[in-house]
């Protein structure tokens, strides 16, 4: 089959991999749709080692299972369900996990890809596949209100302006109207001015730790100190993406200003779903650029260009 | 008057200090006895850069104001009382506050201290002169449950052995007795020990990430990667101490395993107080060392030694 893998850092397209096969628990979807996150240029990078199918983000239809013949997405943690964690609901941090396309299980940058059963949620029919292919993004900043308590006074800053702050400014949109995104893409940060939220570039953000909430979703090792300097005191930061490199920051603040500091990853798929469904978070402007699987390198260097917001590959076109 | 003064990193005894003169909010106290903390060595090394008398654990005889005459013990913080932040009960955070002994604020290390009279706290009869000198450091491990929920079933680690950790463990025990101090030296294990605490040696800490919480009080910035090493996913981590140098570490972990960071500093007095008073806390075999302000250099250098445990100043003594 057709599909985008990466073994030491080299990605590529290839149309002669074996078809995915599935274990006892698992169920075989033919991908519709695939999103490009940034942790796949992350992993391209080099970060966590990845060598296999590339993709998490996803959306398609199961050939089996109770799903079968219905649009799906799934969650990418996949959990033993019998370790002590795991019984804890705990699942997302099962030490025996994999995740698909990004640690030791094939992800979704493929015409097919077996999934564990219980991973997936089936595709309400007003939600578009355009639409769904944002489930598992949203439901990481979903994963943020599970976390951490957001009042209506309070005061947010999201960093960055690309495609997860955005999402993140929706989510807590529902929370607060009082936010703030800093970004340093004059077109990126029109987006959010659209949906009501304060817009601020980087050049010109004004480091005063006024802040309630800080959430870095820059994906940078500049993000947290940012961050740091725009809390206030007893205040939270979310440190939403993960960094490849090292950090080398003073961390003092944090104790003489009694941060907390809270790490988020994936979340609730259930909230995002119902999100979509009920129309209280808008992803439908949100794709700018789709590819075949063939164009592997051409989309992920889109994505990481500063005029494109959300790209994906349309699995099933074949580039003709 | 006589007193312990810093400068450009470097420490002088001197008997020729003018008496100190009280803000008009402001009493001041006959020092009894002031003890040495961890942070006095780092300010000792340059950390904030202070200048002027050194200390901020003390216990007095306040003489004017409404404590004339009676023990008292101080916070440290010398808020503004009029900014939004103390409006809002961030006062130990207000952004126009000084701090005893540690940032343009006077210390105890001295005949006679001048302090708000707001940041008093009176003695009871039954807390000795020795046991009140920990009120300061007792508070700051307090601050720990103010912070952070901790069940009886929940897993403490404690890491470094010395007087913060110690106090650490023993707040905390009121909420768990499932706790493990990590720590050099085997002496200063054997006190946990023998408050049932479990004790572990740094070389032969088996890192697996099965505690619930995890507080830092080693003063190093070896302590949060090993902090990071022990907590479990979604678990927590106190930063108890303050670093002056910066940390070069990668932050990812905190982000995959959904760890929680706490800054945690200055505690509730009155919680101190009351655990002394009740013996809920003991502390009564601590100080290991006792010298006269004239011993400024040997006291310091007493308390940054493995065979000490806790270092006072006897203020009132002449060394004679």
């Amino acid at each position: 089959m057709r599909a985008i893998t990466i073994r030491d850092d080299v990605l590529r397209y290839r149309d002669d991999l074996p078809e995915p096969i599935a274990a006892a628990d698992e169920v075989v979807v033919d991908v519709t749709q695939a999103g490009i996150c940034e942790t796949d240029l992350q992993l391209v990078r080099g970060y966590m080692g990845f060598a296999g199918i590339l993709g998490h983000e996803f959306v398609g239809i199961a050939t089996s299972g109770s799903f079968e013949g219905q649009r799906v997405v799934g969650e990418i943690n996949c959990n033993c369900r019998a370790c002590p964690r795991c019984d804890s609901g705990l699942g997302n941090h099962c030490s025996k996990r994999t995740v698909i396309g990004i640690d030791r299980h094939d992800g979704a940058f493929a015409e097919r890809i077996a999934v564990p059963q219980h991973n997936l949620h089936s595709v309400p029919d007003t939600v578009t596949d355009d639409e769904a292919v944002f489930v598992e993004p949203l439901a990481a900043a979903f994963e943020i209100l599970q976390q951490v308590k957001v009042a209506d006074s309070d005061r947010v800053a999201i960093l960055g302006d690309g495609r997860l702050g955005y999402l993140c400014a929706q989510v807590i949109g529902s929370s607060t109207r009082r936010m703030t995104a800093v970004g340093k893409h004059r077109l990126k940060l029109d987006r959010f001015a659209r949906i009501g939220v304060s817009t601020v570039n980087l050049d010109d953000v004004d480091a005063e730790p006024v802040f309630d909430v800080v959430v870095d979703c820059t994906g940078s090792v500049t993000g947290l100190p940012l961050a740091l300097s725009l809390v206030r005191p007893r205040g939270t930061v979310v440190m939403k993406t993960t960094v490849a490199s090292r950090h080398h920051l003073s961390l003092a603040p944090i104790v003489i200003d009694e941060i907390t500091l809270v790490g988020s990853r994936c979340g609730p798929f259930d909230k995002a779903l119902a999100a979509l469904q009920e129309r209280t978070v808008d992803v439908s402007d949100l794709i700018t650029h789709r590819y075949p699987l063939e164009g592997a390198e051409a989309a992920l260097e889109s994505a990481a260009q500063h005029d494109s917001f959300k790209v994906v590959f349309d699995v099933q076109s074949n580039g003709a």
